[in-house]
């Protein structure tokens, strides 16, 4: 098994060394733009970690790994256009730098590109079941993304529907990751299954971290403004939660525009901190990891493999960034 | 052979079986009411006579048949976002019915469903060349869509740009629907070659009487205004070759915003009377015809599908709506 950065540096390189043609370059100059971002690559890591945990060599996965990176990508860009938001990883999103149309069209291209990429040496046998793995994971994704914007509407809220829509929008991608890495190296139908469910953990404890960062986060290592989700009463765990419990009604007369927004945001964490929200979510971020490792566990990975997997677990639950 | 409408109706049929989950409603309804739309169908038909034309039943290629409507409406949902459209077939566009995040994610949807259908009752052995068919094709017509807006900003574009535009943006879906037919019956690598050739003549011919009926159509059959194009200075065919031999510098004069919109369109019909232009894309799209004819006679087709195929390619070329 090779570490973190290792994968990562494979990652990257296969990105850089992807060819879009010459023209359009209004269609392909965008894609560039959106995969050249840094970030994390979790999600392709994990897919080049469960294959080479599988005994094959990581190359095997390349292509898979990038149709997920490219994939991931194509659903942040939508989901900017949709979300009118204007800063992604400290740049300027699509729709700004260049507009809405652009924006669309290039994630659509995004969209079948990563299909292609599934595609390439993949052996006819696991063509299929790649294809179907893959497209039933879009299809969650647009669903999660969907109940996230019904959300916004509604103040009843449940925090089972939240876990529903973090799992459909987030987590279930981080799960077909580790599964197509798995499938990449032949791995038999309850390993992948055991990948799955391991990514699909992670990929909640990650999201209950980052609703966690995003208001209790040290703006200096988390690289973002805190307080965002509280501004725009972003229906997170914290802020479900939270409703839920008001007995006073104070929580929901915090909603809305406010004059002061870092009045709101301190009135917020002081309503979340009486509830004991921050080490409640922490607890539930440490049973998803549990759960996570248990997963890890039934699959039998060589000690090597299952510390990296231990690992990463651990510190996407206590990332600070 | 069937004719035409009994295709349709196994069309129509299919595409009323097509169930979407319940839930969330805000991602599957746009899909439903984007179907839903009568609609000539001509792709899809196009898979199925192909398909039953090389000896199978067409059923073997109704789901592939779907893919390819399914992914035309795609197209269709997110250029009309990207071309702010508000009507389609006579009612309001799905960004103008609901809004323009629903549009975005209804039609990403869409394209995965498209992927889905594509695959459902392949052998592994056609699975790899539906979909790289499939995905080629949908990589060419982003980029034709990504020509066509650059020609928005453009007063030089030629007829050959245009006619490349149009053959990506356009007529690939036409010959990838008649190829994907003639794979699923199993007809080999020169048949499926020349019902793709047919495919995009057709596609081209159907474009240019596009072009010449938004221009020269009767109002009445057409089902649209006229002269939409000449009114948003539309770099068709027409007005392409009328600026190419624009020797006075007329036709650019009537360019911009109109005073008067019926005044502005007789002007540019009468300029193009002038330069003969209706006569001349007729000729053109005769010759597409011929080109389509040429590729049909060379696949072998019992006579009463060549039949079906050339009367279909006529009855394009002469179409009044």
């Amino acid at each position: 098994m090779l570490d973190y950065n290792h994968y990562l540096a494979l990652v990257d390189e296969a990105v850089k060394g992807l060819s879009f043609p010459a023209q359009p370059r209004g269609l392909y100059e965008p894609i560039e733009y959106t995969l050249d971002c840094g970030g994390k690559r979790l999600r392709p890591v994990l897919t080049l970690a469960a294959c080479e945990s599988m005994g094959a060599d990581p190359s095997a996965a390349i292509n898979q790994a990038m149709a997920i990176e490219m994939f991931h990508n194509f659903t942040l860009l939508h989901d900017d256009v949709m979300d009118h938001a204007d800063v992604r990883r400290g740049r300027p999103t699509v729709h700004v730098r260049w507009d809405e149309r652009t924006a669309i069209l290039s994630g659509d291209a995004m969209l079948t590109k990563s299909a292609m990429l599934l595609g390439v040496n993949v052996g006819e046998a696991r063509l299929r079941a790649a294809s179907e793995l893959f497209n039933a994971t879009a299809m969650s994704i647009y669903e999660g993304q969907q109940m996230d914007i019904n959300f916004e509407s509604r103040l009843d809220v449940t925090v089972g529907e939240y876990m529903e829509m973090i799992r459909l929008k987030t987590s279930v991608l981080l799960g077909c990751a580790a599964s197509l890495g798995a499938l990449m190296a032949d791995a038999d139908d309850d390993a992948r299954r055991l990948f799955y469910d391991f990514g699909v953990d992670l990929g909640l404890a990650f999201q209950l971290q980052d609703d966690y960062l995003d208001t209790y986060g040290d703006p200096a290592t988390f690289g973002k403004a805190i307080g965002g989700d509280i501004l725009n009463d972003k229906k997170t765990w914290l802020l479900i939660t939270a409703l839920s419990e008001d007995k006073t009604g104070k929580v929901k007369a915090l909603l809305g525009p406010a004059e002061n927004p870092q009045e709101k945001i301190a009135a917020m964490r002081e309503a979340y901190d009486a509830l004991g929200l921050p080490e409640r979510i922490h607890g539930l971020i440490a049973q998803y990891i549990d759960s996570a490792i248990k997963s890890l566990d039934r699959i039998g990975l060589a000690p090597e493999a299952r510390e990296f997997f231990v690992d990463l677990a651990l510190k996407s639950a206590t990332r600070k960034k």
